[in-house]
């Protein structure tokens, strides 16, 4: 029975699609090819481009449009006021991910180094702007898939 | 074997952490305490409010800590230039989620219609102006626990 039914709050714990607003979708999209992802499907890729991840998806589509259809209106900014998080198994598998990310085309904004909570972490921007942490918590053990819950899995 | 070693690019198809930069981590809490998400944890929840979601974590985390952190200048702005979707089951469950939303502190940003792609969907925003969807499509039907997948679970 839906939750709002039995008299709950009707919102899930849980989030379905991230949406970057990209100012070029071909650029953006090579960038993440770049990296290995794989996209959902080509059919609409002119259009929004879709990345599965883990119980959720991550897509791209054109600023213009994603205003459009929330009718709001945005500025374009140089960095994003949200951070990604991609959290890793190894201090090592940090330095390699933030270098293979800068090869791609994304922005080293942060070199790796320890972090005050006891991991290690670096920033790259993505051709958007969008801060990606790349991190190793070794507090918080990720799943066999890599999934993550804040206090280890 | 981590897939660096493999020769292949180490970046997973996956995300850990979505961190909101928030302006008053009380009053952004608040709101999602109102639709009923709890927290992964109280100890550190002065500095950092974190609600486990599926696979995968969503924080809040004041902006200025967060342009500390990344070491960037982030312009506050009214409403972001990402939106974060939330599918429901039902067209009606659509109308509901938006409905507690706004009575939680959010903004109706667009009331819900009939989407060009089929399914039906409206906007509000938190109360830092990040944009969510709540949708429902048709044509992607959720998991068993809501996972989301963009041809469907």
């Amino acid at each position: 029975m839906p939750r709002y039914l039995k008299g709950e709050s009707s919102m899930e714990q849980r989030l379905s699609i991230i949406t970057l607003g990209v100012s070029d979708l071909k650029k953006s999209r090579t960038f993440f090819d770049a990296l290995g992802w794989k996209v959902a499907s080509e059919d609409q890729s002119e259009e929004i481009v879709v990345y599965d991840l883990i119980s959720m998806s991550l897509a791209l589509y054109p600023l213009d449009k994603l205003q459009e259809d929330a009718k709001v209106k945005v500025e374009r900014q140089k960095y994003s006021s949200f951070t990604i998080a991609y959290n890793v198994r190894s201090q090592e598998e940090v330095d390699v991910t933030l270098e293979e990310a800068v090869k791609a085309g994304g922005e080293l904004v942060k070199p790796a180094e320890k972090a005050f909570w006891g991991g290690y972490s670096g920033y790259f921007a993505d051709p958007d702007g969008n801060l990606w942490e790349v991190a190793h918590n070794p507090f918080a053990p990720l799943g066999p898939k890599g999934e993550f819950q804040w206090n280890g899995f």
